[in-house]
């Protein structure tokens, strides 16, 4: 019964999820996610830059010491603490019954791309940008395996995005959000969209979306500025 | 229905699904879970220490480059062709309506602990392989980042371990499988369960499932004797 959960919880002032985050490539996904869902939140900023995502508190939260976190306050006996971005992603959509299809092949190639994301591109784009500006001393043999890998991924996306509108197929899904994720961040993993013109047509799409700039403006607000 | 189309193709010979595989971590997950569910399969091996995951032949599989690759027969205008191991893992599980609960608070852990293996320890693991082993050049930093990556990772599940017998719950699930994959090869890793007795005890229950034992049989088998 997607729907009936949120009416139950709306007639409660108080936000139906809580969300401990950043502005952070994986943390975007849920804001975004709980935007393009209509589920009202409460952002708790971690900030990563000065560690908060090891202290004992956020460790309590989450052992793996990673935003983003959801509290899901709608649930009997809660709330139901759930870490890993796109396993949020995908709690959320089998909860409202949107951005997953329900079944068949088009269901598949969310998961297909969900994975490729999190396994592939995810990594590569983080350990390419970690390499390039980080790296207390120079690892050339670091710096060229994952900036190469960073590149042969999005060409992968590329590829995957001539014969599709959307990452998964015909419809926005949840594989969207996920790889929005890191490719809003492609400047720190050195990657630009000159080779990949079609990641180029679908970003432009993605990010004049309505939810996913009311979610990233929410992340970007996290942000101390000293 | 699970267990429908089953039956059907059952009346056919020919096994359900081809399997393009090898004797490596995210591999082995696929004809394990094949073998758990009681599916009929071929495995076609592609030698990737020969590099056949990059052939033109290979890469019209699978644009990625990367074993395994599922190839469902039992579908209309089929194959179904289907890559990333943990993908596989929910298509199979979701299909024949096993190892993966339908909802609540045990679903939502089977894909946390899917996505913390896809994005977490799985890459830790095997940049911290390479980076011991295959890197033309010492690349310190590089390795110190993925053996560290490795054993926190690894700590990380023996937490969860701790409070559960498996690792999503107090059922055997397709999570269990995605983790078994790069658990069977930590040594690769230059990983160890000494510091990890909840993980060694729950690898010890998982290395002795008849149908996983059947499933690395297979993948092993594929490995040319030279």
């Amino acid at each position: 019964m997607p729907g009936s959960f949120i009416r139950a919880a709306a007639e409660d002032a108080r936000p139906l999820f809580d969300v401990y985050t950043f502005a952070t490539p994986n943390s975007v996904k849920v804001p975004i996610a709980l935007e393009e869902l209509g589920l009202s939140y409460t952002l708790h900023g971690v900030n990563v830059r000065k560690g908060e995502q090891k202290t004992p508190e956020f460790l309590a939260l989450n052992p793996n010491g990673k935003v983003p976190v959801l509290l899901d306050r709608t649930v009997e006996n809660g709330p139901f603490v759930l870490t890993e971005s796109a396993a949020i992603l995908v709690y959320l959509a089998e909860k409202t019954g949107q951005r997953l299809p329900a079944g068949g092949d088009a269901r598949a190639r969310v998961f297909e791309q969900l994975f490729f994301h999190a396994s592939g591109l995810s990594p590569a784009f983080g350990q390419s940008g970690f390499f390039q500006r980080f790296a207390a001393e120079p690892q050339p043999i670091a710096i060229e395996r994952f900036s190469s890998e960073a590149k042969r991924t999005l060409g992968v996306l590329d590829g995957v995005l001539a014969n599709r509108p959307f990452v998964a197929g015909e419809v926005f899904t949840i594989a969207d959000i996920a790889h929005f994720g890191w490719l809003w961040r492609r400047a720190f993993a050195g990657v630009s969209f000159e080779d990949a013109p079609n990641v180029a047509r679908w970003y432009g799409t993605i990010e004049a979306r309505p939810a996913v700039q009311r979610g990233i403006a929410r992340v970007e607000a996290l942000v101390p500025q000293d």
